[in-house]
């Protein structure tokens, strides 16, 4: 009844991933055991225990040789599942040597093995994320590429404010998601190192070769050596918490958008569509933005598990009394929802149905008013900004009131038929002349993405 | 791969408990399942679909009938659970019964399925919960009775303070634990209502019999009918999830005292022992605060999960996007946490061993200095309270820098032995003379336990 | 720098309200000071300090006569602002009446000023919470009532679905502040107790009269007396803090609702205009909610500041280490915050513009395809949901596919007409005849604001 | 009444710093108008605007000729502080020069103003985070090399463990901290850069001269030049965010171990005396952990502070409604919490009192138990794992039973003196003798941090 168990019933509408198989009991459990499996064998490397332990032990470090119902409940008493695994493997180990399992988990403690499993258990899902991501680039890039020059309306505070290309805004999307991809590399480093460190972080149970040990071990895991044990310190987890909730936040800051675009009342881009997708049971004619409510709900979701993890931190001494513990479920869970909100997002992406055509009609809506500002700049350039701003504030509020179009009322304001001719006019309150840089930061956008991929 | 699936290897250490068979997939699907025959019956007996459409329906409502994993599947695309259970459930009503089979689900919608069936739900939890609370209340009231005079030091700021009784500090344990069930009491009624509007809260599908229809299903569950349909207001769950948050608070309040008076230093108090419980597998004499662990894990972790409830309440028209979904996993997960923390309290202050002696004897930790107070106040009222704490803090000074008890520097001191004759002085510096209220505190929050009860 | 402490620059915009006035620094350090007044003149009427000590006493206890910033720097080192308040005060005293000097604070700690004091300053807040949102269902009631038959289009998914009623949706909005009302009156006798323990919560230090003054004490300011002190014990404080964030999330909702619909290709409901309101400097036609804009920001920060409150509850032994100081700020800002976002939201509803041709115009956007299940039904009744469903899932594809109105489709498919009149079918494409119970919920959320006012 | 305004009686406590002088309504003020004042020169230079109108614009850019309350007054109407910035500053510079004064603010919007003052809000407390940075890590260095070899009692669970050194727990934090610092730098090409891009971010107003003006204005402010403008893609603020949490948590558990150790039962370090710090009113003796209480609760408040800006990244469309609003007093408060918890946290390891000498007495408390591992894995060495900490527990619990020194117990018991000599069981019963690689780690941090440095 956790969070780190599967759901039949909601897990595929949640966009749950490959990464599931890595954060499940039976990988917990499987990091737990290469970590001892890669401690016998680092250990007789370099002498620590007899050589002939490591293979025995290593060949019992299997997941499916465990019993996980039983490691639960001896679990329940001994406070963490690595403790009953220890006793287990040593059992398992013993069944064929004796003197072997005399050496199971030698020196180690019970956080060693969870941590360092978990730091396994990570890369392996970044491994998939990062695949996303990359997934999610090309998707977004091509988006912005063809739509460079589709013109839309731009909104601020939900309303039409002036034009833009759909270029632009899948452009801002792929910006946030490249650096997203930078933050991860930047922090990979600080994550994949090891954690051992025996009971205190000494290593004193080794008699003086811990270091060494240390070594060959992150050797045989293929993680980094870091300057000392972190047991209680977890600011290299709780960082990765908090890139998976600025991940979701971006993501759900692009569900948002296109929840908004896929109102009946605006209609200019959808979810790509499925035999029975989104489709409701009494309201046939709906399009449900399905992945994008998914979405929606891993960014709002995510940050009180990240809060949760930051609230967890400040773990008593050497080793944290319900804050390491409150970790467990947390982490895992989070890393399931980004990563199914990527994918779904992945998913949306690269089917998404754009419509020029309603993205250009969205632009004639208030009837020229969102050109206003082109006016009152080429107007400024005159008079001022403050005074054009009145101008275009009494034409504005004339065509509404009126009910026509704003060219038609500007061109009967012989205030401004002073100061522009008829055909710059026509030119103002076109919306194709008024996207500034657009098309420049799309491009800009492209070539970082060429620089970074 | 979620929060409403059980874990092996976690469950039983978090606690998790007869709750949880509530809240997974199997009873998230018999919850709607319930709602469903319910309402057959009820539209039968009204008269809006055949009577004979009833049986046949309600026998199929049995969440074995079902594949979870394929309604799964089918929910990704559908965007909720309810669609495609809808769907299968008309399927199988007709392999016996093509007639009925028209009136499966008839007017309502899948957040009215969704909605009721988790009323229902968390109907069962909170059974489980009181009978849980009460566990917990007569346990304390319990722990209070019988060490309502036993001495021991008061802690603030984790510096001794004053003396007090543990009594007290279990009577305060109580005191706040009734101060939940109270609100629990209080929020039921408006928790444990019906939702049943249709698509937009209108049950317009019902043709003018909404209203009949929504008692006689509200009647069939045992469920209150509310004024009108809640679907986009979730203030209903959202106050619980709150409730569910306190309780977490106030068991970890309870949690961090025991888990302080374990420690090696202290060791006033100990959770039950228990056969391999709280044993690590390299310190063979430690006793860890196992269950305080726990507790403390829940603690953490429920707060960023009802800030994420409380985050999802603003949901859009008549029917949330995301807001919605972001509930389905986070509200089960949140009682989870809640329940187990509460039966792992229950389990420690049942089993909880107290040794008053430790207590006494840390009454003398600091040689006298904590009845400080007492003698200044016996002082303040002849001399004022300045004066007396200026005394005070003279005489305290130097009982710690020379290393004597307090009691030794007073009688040495002209000023004080001016005020306070000898047996005045050592009844003033017996700990047993200056609990003040505390037992009185303890009768009083007995008294309530038995108003309550 | 704190959240305390007002801000010239932002306050006005976050609806800042009276409520204000009793949340700053001055304010707090009164709270104190009417709690150190009260004592007096308590442990005066019982005997416990001379009587003539009190009203000298009680003559210093004005804010006004205390220099902030000098208590503030002063508190830095002692940890609490009450220890140099108390200093300060017995030093204001000692200048006219030396005898009463000695009897400032008599018996009492730091924490029984701050959190009686808090509580006193709560109290005064919650009046004017109270009065807020009564205006706040006068006007929902007025809205609902008036436009108990303003025919609109509900929205689900942010997607058209069905008919409902502007009344409806204002009832739903009353409907939930009702409940937040009743909440509040459930609390509030849990809130408003007195905090009177002394340094360990035995009163040891009035020498067997703690609970006569306790009891004079409660009485002189009005509050009641709680069964035991509850310094450690946060869950009074906490729970209001959740119904603060109840409050603000349900606030949200409305106003996520109100934003949606001031979009402008929606243009249903407007903030009420003032001169200068919702403008841009760029954009003169826009209509910014600006008010909605704030309500929604409540509704973000509140569960973040929820969660820190409940996060701060395991406080230690008999006084907290940090979990206390993280409320002091927190919790004064998140009533600002709902205060703030409660008035802001009374100014909205109480000046909504609401446009019915407008809404009645939207009901078209679909060209009766929200109609189609109001034909489903009717059909279903007659052929089954499922072949009703499919019937209708290909005329609305029809309709859609070829630009065509629904009615148009229906009127000719043959499957359709042999089971539909003509004139059955005008009715049932009439929005007006599909609105089911939305006038009956109206009136039962009407007669429940009466049965609560 | 809101975060980023004054409290003088609360502040000075929780160690509000210089930081805070950039954080407050003025600096807030000033950020916009160092905006405005380097866009009129980027303008003029580049000839967007006439060369005479940058001076008599950027001449009016002080704060200290603007009403704060004024501006907050219309930005209540307005939506934000940044329209009636600029209407005012138009005005202010009309008064001596009309045709400038038309261009202020020139293709600009509000959002630009207020994103890129508040950047350089940050820029300037990073520089004092940065500093303290440097102070903390500088004391933690002399704090591990002075204590490399200080001998205590390692506690996991809050028990006693394994004895490590003072030292090692020293390198423990710096490690950590160091880890906050790489980060910082890290993230600081993300978070120092310009915003500007217009109402949508298309730059149209500036007539294809856009992004000439952005690099002349980047060069002015000495920010750089984003891809693209980013309104409401908030990651750059979230990701600062998010590092304060995170600095913030490792700061609370350096001040959740000290405040452990400075418990009276403990008392083996303590945070610097003051005159007057941390004394209690009613308790002389007490030594009350200040600064630790401080930093704590800026952890606490933290998390909850970063969720909400983690919720409020979902930003709708080009600019964001609540969303953005809820960052405004969200970031500066977080930003002052985490200075001030720094601020704090310096002071108080640069005068911790560490005492070596009670630090030494703990490891005796538990009369030679800690020291069983030492014996057990020598032990293992001989006979395995599994069977020497059979032996162990046996031993132990005899001592425990019979209160004796585990030595005495050891020394009594046939198989363990078949397997260990007299001096080789002294030798492992010596605490000094099994700090394993404490020294070893203690290096290797103060390197990191040489080569940090």
């Amino acid at each position: 009844m956790t969070s780190s168990a599967p759901s039949s019933l909601l897990d595929p509408l949640f966009g749950t991933t490959e990464v599931a198989a890595f954060l499940d009991d039976r990988a917990r459990l499987q990091g737990m055991l290469d970590f001892e499996a890669a401690l016998a064998r680092a250990e007789a490397a370099v002498g620590v225990i007899p050589a002939a332990a490591a293979e025995p032990i290593a060949a019992r470090c299997r997941a499916e040789l465990f019993d996980l119902a039983a490691l639960g409940e001896a679990a329940a008493l001994a406070g963490n599942p690595a403790i009953p695994m220890v006793k287990r493997l040593t059992a398992l180990v013993a069944e064929t040597d004796e003197t072997a399992a005399r050496y199971v988990h030698w020196g180690a403690t019970s956080q060693d093995a969870m941590d360092t499993g978990l730091v396994l258990q990570l890369r392996a899902c970044l491994v998939l994320l990062e695949a996303d991501l990359d997934r999610l680039e090309v998707a977004l890039a091509d988006l912005a590429r063809r739509h460079r020059d589709t013109l839309m309306v731009g909104r601020t505070w939900l309303q039409q404010a002036l034009p833009l290309t759909f270029g632009l805004k899948a452009a801002g999307w792929l910006d946030a998601v490249l650096r997203h991809h930078e933050r991860l590399r930047a922090l990979r480093p600080r994550l994949l190192v090891l954690q051992f460190g025996g009971a205190v972080g000494t290593l004193a149970s080794l008699g003086g070769r811990g270091l060494e040990v240390t070594r060959a071990l992150a050797q045989q895991l293929d993680l980094a050596v870091p300057d000392l044990p972190w047991h209680a310190h977890r600011d290299r987890l709780a960082e990765l918490a908090a890139w998976l909730g600025l991940l979701a936040g971006s993501l759900g800051k692009m569900a948002r958008d296109l929840a908004l675009l896929m109102q009946t009342e605006v209609a200019e881009a959808f979810e790509p569509a499925a035999p029975g997708k989104g489709g409701s049971s009494t309201m046939p004619h709906k399009r449900n933005p399905v992945g994008a409510a998914v979405v929606l709900s891993a960014a709002i979701r995510a940050p009180g598990l990240v809060a949760t993890l930051l609230a967890a931190m400040p773990q008593e001494h050497e080793r944290g009394l319900g804050g390491w513990h409150a970790e467990w479920q947390t982490l895992p869970e989070l890393a399931l929802l980004a990563a199914g909100a990527l994918r779904r997002m992945v998913e949306i992406v690269e089917g998404l149905e754009v419509d020029p055509v309603a993205m250009r009609a969205g632009l004639e809506t208030t009837r020229g008013l969102i050109m206003a500002e082109a006016v009152q700049m080429a107007l400024g350039a005159k008079l001022g900004r403050q005074q054009a701003h009145a101008l275009l504030e009494r034409a504005t509020k004339r065509a509404v009131a009126e009910g026509r179009d704003l060219g038609e009322v500007l061109r009967a304001m012989p205030e401004i038929v002073a100061e522009l001719s008829a055909p710059e006019l026509d030119r103002l309150l076109d919306p194709a002349t008024y996207t500034g840089e657009a098309g420049t930061f799309v491009d800009r956008a492209l070539a970082a993405r060429e620089r970074g991929a």
